[in-house]
């Protein structure tokens, strides 16, 4: 383990200016109220394909330095024809995502240099709910499971402790986790 | 509105296909337990990159018909290098998709004939929660917002009762309304 003053940037992250931005919200706190979007259309059959671009956070409208595209659709074998994940495969990647840059940033924060992290979540699905064919069981997942490997300059202690502390600090486990509240609204013509 | 036996595909959606997995699905229920997997690794600071390839459904080992890789990051104001959209930017996209899923998979069953489905997703999120500035303020979204634009030959009433029916049905709207248990395991070195 390292001090912070030398080393302004650790495991790619620029403690400096996590720090700083840390005291900016603590001095104005509004300005982290964010909000995220995706744009989405409808292609064929299970097919569709989102655009994920701009956002709003720390007081203004913001942009993505580029605009991101994504498909889904579902695999033959539910009837789709395999342009993409499916939706609920990008649920797991979400959550492997959110759990990794969180602990990169506690990694960093506490002096502690990662020279490997790697995971896989699983997601244990019984498709009798969607399909309407069994009311208890539920549409989503049953249960996820995620598996970290994680290499370091700590103990191994120090490196578990890294991994629970991003859970804590992580929005995508919260949002899997918790419930929030979805508001659907519709147009028709 | 057109009757189904004339058309085997309608939006895209192959009817015949679907009405026989479920019929399938119904005489061996088991055969609807599926796994879903997403692997990870990290690269830098908050970004890392996921692949998606092989699952589990129908009794056996499955793979996509490609593999596919997707990058997450944060932007520049989330002291990252916007190299993919942030994890919780895919949990909006992953919503979007299944929605649209179902709703082409509902309206080909109901044999309405869809033009055009649009839909934005927003989630509003404040980062006091994730940077554990506030104790209040929770990590994931506070709430998330959709809104469809649907078109096709059947009357207002009848797209909204259709997008109604896959909210009912959808996977990753119940993984975010409701609770899904998470377990991680580490192994650290």
């Amino acid at each position: 383990m390292t001090t912070l003053i030398n080393e302004p940037v650790r495991n790619g992250v620029d403690t400096a200016t996590l720090f700083a931005t840390l005291d900016a919200v603590k001095a104005a706190p509004e300005a982290a109220r964010f909000q995220f979007r995706a744009s989405n259309e409808w292609i064929s059959g299970t097919h569709s394909r989102s655009t994920i671009d701009n956002f709003f956070g720390v007081g203004e409208e913001r942009s993505h330095e580029r605009t991101f595209h994504f498909d889904a659709d579902h695999p033959a074998v539910l009837v789709g024809r395999d342009n993409g994940p499916t939706p609920v495969e990008y649920v797991l990647h979400a959550l492997a995502t959110c759990l990794t840059a969180g602990l990169a940033n506690v990694a960093a924060a506490r002096g502690v240099r990662l020279t490997e992290v790697r995971s896989t979540v699983v997601g244990d699905i019984d498709l009798n709910g969607i399909l309407g064919l069994d009311h208890n069981v539920r549409n989503g997942y049953e249960k996820i499971g995620v598996r970290f490997t994680i290499k370091g300059d700590a103990p191994a202690e120090v490196l578990k402790a890294i991994v629970e502390q991003s859970r804590k600090r992580s929005a995508v486990f919260d949002i899997i986790t918790n419930q929030v509240p979805v508001a659907i609204e519709v147009e028709a013509a």
